[in-house]
This record gives structure tokens, C-alpha cells and sequence, in this order.
């Protein structure tokens, strides 16, 4: 089930939304069976884009920290999931802990936990705050902006337990990305359940293998609802370690792009695109919208040291990533939301779609990435009597969910991170 | 979860309902866990009436017919549990039939029909009406009041299947109350879900039983939540059968009436309600809203032939109910729509809370029926900003959900009716 969102859609439908739509009843059963083998992520949040011609998610981050984005109006479908995500992994639970980032919390970061809290709390479960940053050493009462507080308390750890004074939750809800790796106070906790799990964390999760992951799941899906798989899935190259301060790494990289580049020109001439390919070049490892670089062509990756006598183009362009790179099919996005380049982005919890908002950028363009500073964030609301039922009119005016088509993206991340998660479990290797 | 509607309620909260908002979590879990011990119905709609110093359910149908009365905002949730219960049901679901009631269908039964369509078919399955009625001889459109149509088509059986042509469905969703007994096309599907089960049927359910489980449910939650059970539970007598045609019948439901006034008049005098109690003499089977009698004295209850000859009051009474009897309390509803008196009807699916309306009555009093006719509906849509999150801020404003309590007291009557189901199931009695 997709609730029916406003979307900035308003051209006409495509062939790819329609076949999408047509399906509905086969794409809703194929998830259900998907969620009977695996288990989704505890919650997950889907930057996808909208190209007309194609649509792919762009970032599947497992530690989403939106949440204040969502339209007021899409709560009770956040809490009607965590209550099905509770019953699922602890029925009993009497209490939740929220595990926040650590370092400076900014108004938007706490209004995004006061939503989450809101949510658990709407479930029906003693929620409450602990800090894992050691620079939280009492408890701290924090001003929203609403003129509101929230309470930050230090997380205890107690032999196998982690949890606050006086207070022992069964779930421990991580809302931290773990880009400095896994915290000590988090590990081996065999008698909780820590949501999403310490190799969800940014320094174990890999680019390349959520990527894979999402290849297959888009073959099967393709194949499920009759399209070619590229039409939902960019097309990746997992580079291996390059050293691009050497000459070696640097043009290993250009040879990468160029193939990818041609690829993506063969496809952009099968299917009549008039459009320029691009791909993206990313480190395999890193948070979400950091250490990418678009490139349109191989020739403009040049060393830093020629960079830096290239003159004016030079301080555009970001430093290039080191380390482990895989180059990405660039996806452009079509969207716009008052003039500005637009990405919808899709929230999730456990198996369900709960609501979405459109992340903007005045000034970026239609290749650009848009997780950058100055983005803005445009919650989409219900679509007020555009879900009242018209069924069985054959003919008759039925306004079409344009959101449905998102929902769908959305959740083959959400299953290829699934795929993942299985693949990096520790406990599963052991068995294994 | 309940989600947060608009009640009329604008007065101040009082101790039972603060009660109830204060233990949310203990609540809150302790449905999830009656739920892992008892099957929820498949959907159930529970009408409830608000004394103030009580509140109680007054019909648990678990048949309902009001779909198209509740706010189209409210869908999504209806469509999110509709797949939670179809995950957990029939996960590898491809279609769904749903038979209607027989014999003439209203607009507003037509409307009802339209609305669960949607909901199950956003939910991801194939949905089809089919007609068990035997004047229903061939596929029939049928108009809407909104210009869309519905596709009637006549059921048909095959060995141990029901379905239409070419359309093999693996759950049937039953939408008549069977007021005329299981027909023999329903009996014996051991190949599929028929839901609710035949034994769901009103010519099976008998009223004396479900409020004995509601009692013992009430019992229960009361201990938990620390309050007299008395406070949301009606209290009835079994009278068994009386032949109210006869003086020795009559006057032994004379002395049921007189001894739970009495029950009533003390309970009263301890809580300090100035009211009238009043009782409710009903049929112990038969549908909701048929077959009563408000009775505010025993000696209102007269012979017929006396009555005949009792002039003017006599016309204003219905007829008394003939067969096994059950005296219930009276609840008076303090809820006013419009200056109607008027009663909220909570819409639930599986264990969900998913909407709901208000029962008003123009011309009825606070002590009446008002399942009669000239009933009008009023949805309660959701609380705009109302349920925005204002988590943490101990003393500040935060607008309470005064539709929880609501939501807490029908699902305590559809945990009676999952109890009643057990009590009722052949299947269960086969094997005990």
C-alpha cells in the first residue's frame, strides 16, 4: 500500500508509471511474499529521481533523520507501522530507547527526534532519549523551536544491557549513522534488540554491494512486471581501491567512466533519449550525498596538481574521493517544486510507506546532487478527495496516484537493503 | 494506536477518560499482547455511548456497513491494516470476493460497497463482488450516487470453492450479517477464508454472550488500569426464555427489570449521578437496533392485551420482544451533534483502529435507541494540527486525543467478540 500523496506531477502519465499502476495487486503481492522471506529494515528513508524516461532511488539511508519533514497529516500511518513493527519484534516492549547522533543537535535534527518520539509514543511505548556521545554526561533538557523540550539523558551501559537510570527498554532504536564506526556502549548487546543493527552503520555498509543488491532485486522485478530492469536500476561500476593522486588511479578511473559512458549513450539511443548521459563518481564507503562527484566526461577528471594551475573551472569542482570508488549511472531529475530542482524522497517503517517530502535546491540543476547544503525539504501532503473511491468506472475520471510509482522504488531499495543486511549479518556468517 | 479524529467532545476530561490517556502505554500493550492469545475479527464496527461518568460500547457488529461514513482522509489507514491482515491471513493473496447482503442494495449500501473495494484493492488484491442472492442471476452494473458503477456478479460454487467465473479468490470477505442463517453455497469452504466466519452470523451470535465476555473483558482491564469495571460495562441479566404473552412471563421480567434498577439506583447513588438509570430489555439474538426496549420502570411493562386498552401511551411502544430475553443497563449518551443527540461508531480492521462516525438522531432522546430510523452519520475526520507532536514539554499545551478513549473501549468489545468467536467456533468444539 502506497498512501496517496500530491506529488509536482502533473504531466501525463508515462508508459513506465502506467505499467506501474496497472500492476498494483501484482506488485503489492510480490512484496508481501518478499517480507515473508526477508526482513525489512527497521525504518529507511528513499531519495529517488525521476528522469520521465527512468526512475531510481539515488540513496537508501537506514538511519533517516527527516522525519519533521513528513506532513502532519501522514502521522497515524507512522504509528499504525511501528505498532506493526513492535508487535513483529518485541510484543511485550514497555519501553524504547531513541539513540540519537551525537555531537550538536541542531533545531532541525531535535524536531526530527520529537517527531520520532511522537510516533513510538503514539504506538504505545514509554519512549525516551539516551545519549551515546560521552560529551552528555547529565540530563540535558533541550528548546525546540516550538517553544517545546525534549529530555536527553546519558545512555548507561550495564553488562549485557544498555539503557538509562531507571530505565530498561527492550528495543533500542538507533537514529546515529555510525559514520565514526560502532560504538563500544553498543555492541553485544545479545538481550536487546538494537534497530537497525551495528552493520547497518556507514563504516561497514558498501556502495557497491547495496547497489548489486538492487541489481538483482530489478532483474526479478523487471521480469515480475515486464520492463527492462535499467529502467528502474542505474547502472554501477565497482572500481576496487584507486590511488587518484597517481597518474594510474586517475586514468583507471577515466577508462571506468568512458565505458560507462558508452554504455549509457548506447541506451539513451535504444530507448531515444535526446538527453546528455552522466555518471557519478563515489567513494564505495560514506554517507549519503558526501564524496560524489558528477561527471559528464572522463576529461574532466584531471589530477589535483593539474587542477590547480586549470584556474577558474578549478574551485567548482570538488575534491575528488580517494579510497575504494565505484562509478554510478547519474539519474537526472526531472521534478521541479516552485522552480527548483526536486527529489522526492520516500519514509518508511518496517514494511510499510508512511509518507514523503520533496528535497529542493534553488541552485543546483537537473544532474546535480541535491543532498548539499542550501537543499530544502517541501512535505507532501494527502491528496485531500483525489483518494475518494472511483472504483469499478471503467472510463470514468479516477485521479491516479502519482506517488504510487514512488512508493514502489522506494521499497525495492528498501528490499535490496534488506539483501544487504542478510549478506553483512555477523550472526548469519557465523552460522554460515 | 488510535488515530487522533475530532470528537464533539469540548468539555473538560474527566477522571475515566484521564485515566485512560494517562495508561496509554500499559494500554497500548496490553492489546498487543490479547492479540497474540485471541484472533481479532476481520473488521468490526463498535457503537459506544458516553454517560460522562461511563462509557460502554451498545453494538459490536461484525458486519459493518458504514465504510463509505468515514472520513476519506482516514483511508490510508484503513488500506495500511487491510494489508497487515491480508499479510497475515493469505500472504500469497491474488484476489479477494466480497459478498454483499442480499435483496435490494440502498445508495448508501452501494456507497458502503464502493469503499471496501478500494480499501482491499489498494491493499494489493484483485477485488469482485460476489452476489449470493438468488435473484442475482447475471453480472450487473449497478449506479452510484458519485455517477461510478459497481459490477454485482452471482457467486458461484464449485466442489469445496466459492468464486465467480474465472475468478478464483482465497479469502471471501462476508459483508451480510447471514440475519437469515449460513447459506448452504458458504458452508463447508475448507479451502478458503471465509471471513467473518459463518458462526459470526446473527442467527448464531447470541447477546447474553458477548456481554459475558465483555464482562470478563472489562473485569481484566479494569485490575489493570485500576479502575471499576462497572465504568465501562454495562451491567445485563440472562432472563433465558420468557413468554411475554403470558402473565408469569411478564411478570418474571418484571422482577429482572426491578432488581437491576435497583443494582442501578445504588451504583448511581455511590458515584453521586443525579440521572435516571434506565434499563434496556432486548431479544438475546437477533440484529442491532431491532428488537428493543427502553424500560426507565418495571411497571411500564404491560400486557399486550392491557396495552390495547391503555389509549394513548400504548402506540408509543414497540411491540416487546418475544423468546430468551436479556435486561442490559441503559447508558445515556451526553454527545451532542448539531444539538442531536448523537453516539461515535468506531470502524476497526484486524486489530486496528481505522475510523470513525457519529450516529445522530434528530428526534431521539439521550436514553433512546438511535440505530433507527432517521439516523443520520457525520464523519470524524482527523484532528488537523491537532496531532502535531508536542512530545516532552511537561505543562505545556499539548491537545489531548479525545477520541482515544473511544478507540480503547471498541477495541475492548471486539476483544469480547474475539472470545465469543473461540466460545462459538465448530471447530474449536470439534476438538474439545
Amino acid at each position: 500500500m502506497v498512501p496517496h500523496l500530491i506529488t509536482a506531477l502533473n504531466g501525463p502519465i508515462n508508459e513506465l508509471e502506467q505499467r506501474l499502476l496497472d500492476a498494483t495487486p501484482v506488485i503489492e503481492r510480490w512484496f508481501r511474499l518478499e517480507w515473508m522471506e526477508h526482513t525489512p529494515p527497521m525504518y529507511c528513508g528513499v531519495a529517488i529521481r525521476n528522469a520521465g524516461f527512468k526512475v531510481a532511488p539515488v540513496g537508501t539511508n537506514l538511519f533517516p533523520e527527516g522525519w519533521h519533514n513528513l506532513s502532519p497529516d501522514t502521522l497515524p500511518l507512522a504509528v499504525q507501522a511501528a505498532q506493526a513493527a513492535i508487535e513483529k519484534i518485541c510484543p511485550e516492549a514497555h519501553n524504547l530507547l531513541i539513540v540519537p547522533r551525537s555531537g550538536p543537535l541542531s533545531s532541525f535534527y531535535l524536531a526530527n527526534l520529537a517527531r520520532l518520539t511522537e510516533i513510538f509514543r503514539m504506538a504505545g511505548l514509554n519512549v525516551r532519549l539516551g545519549s551515546i556521545d560521552p560529551a552528555v554526561k547529565r540530563s540535558t533538557s533541550l528548546a525546540l523551536a516550538d517553544g517545546t523540550t525534549l529530555t536527553l539523558e546519558p545512555a548507561q551501559r550495564q553488562r549485557y544491557r544498555v539503557g538509562l537510570k531507571h530505565f530498561d527498554p527492550c528495543t533500542i532504536l538507533l537514529n546515529d549513522d555510525l559514520s565514526n564506526g560502532a560504538p563500544g556502549i553498543l555492541e553485544e548487546l545479545h538481550e536487546q534488540y538494537l534497530l537497525p543493527p551495528l552493520h547497518a552503520g556507514l563504516t561497514v555498509r558498501r556502495r557497491s554491494r547495496h547497489y548489486q543488491c538492487h541489481e538483482d532485486v530489478s532483474k526479478r522485478f523487471g521480469k515480475l512486471v515486464g520492463i527492462d530492469p535499467w529502467l528502474i536500476n542505474p547502472m554501477f561500476t565497482d572500481c576496487g581501491a584507486l590511488d587518484l593522486r597517481q597518474p594510474v588511479g586517475l586514468d583507471a578511473l577515466r577508462g571506468h567512466v568512458d565505458a560507462m559512458l558508452g554504455k549509457l549513450r548506447r541506451k539513451y539511443k535504444e530507448y531515444g533519449i535526446g538527453e546528455k548521459p552522466f555518471v557519478v563518481v563515489k567513494t564505495d564507503q560514506g554517507s549519503c550525498g558526501m564524496g560524489l562527484r558528477v561527471v559528464r566526461d572522463a576529461r574532466e577528471l584531471e589530477q589535483p596538481a593539474s587542477r590547480k594551475g586549470a584556474g577558474a573551472r578549478a574551485p567548482e569542482l570538488p575534491e575528488l574521493p580517494a579510497g575504494e570508488i565505484v562509478v554510478q549511472e547519474g539519474v537526472l531529475t526531472n521534478e521541479r517544486v516552485h522552480d527548483a530542482v526536486a527529489e522526492p524522497v520516500v519514509y518508511m517503517i518496517d514494511r510499510y510507506v508512511v509518507g514523503g517530502f520533496y528535497r529542493i535546491h534553488a541552485d543546483r540543476g537537473s544532474d546535480d546532487n541535491l543532498n548539499a547544503p542550501g537543499a530544502r525539504f517541501v512535505p507532501l501532503p494527502f491528496a485531500g478527495d483525489a483518494h475518494l473511491p472511483h472504483v469499478g468506472a471503467k472510463g470514468a475520471a479516477r485521479t491516479p496516484n502519482r506517488f504510487y510509482m514512488y512508493g514502489v522504488i522506494a521499497r525495492l531499495a528498501m528490499v535490496a537493503a534488506s539483501y544487504e543486511l542478510e549478506a553483512t549479518d555477523p550472526e548469519m556468517q557465523a552460522l554460515a
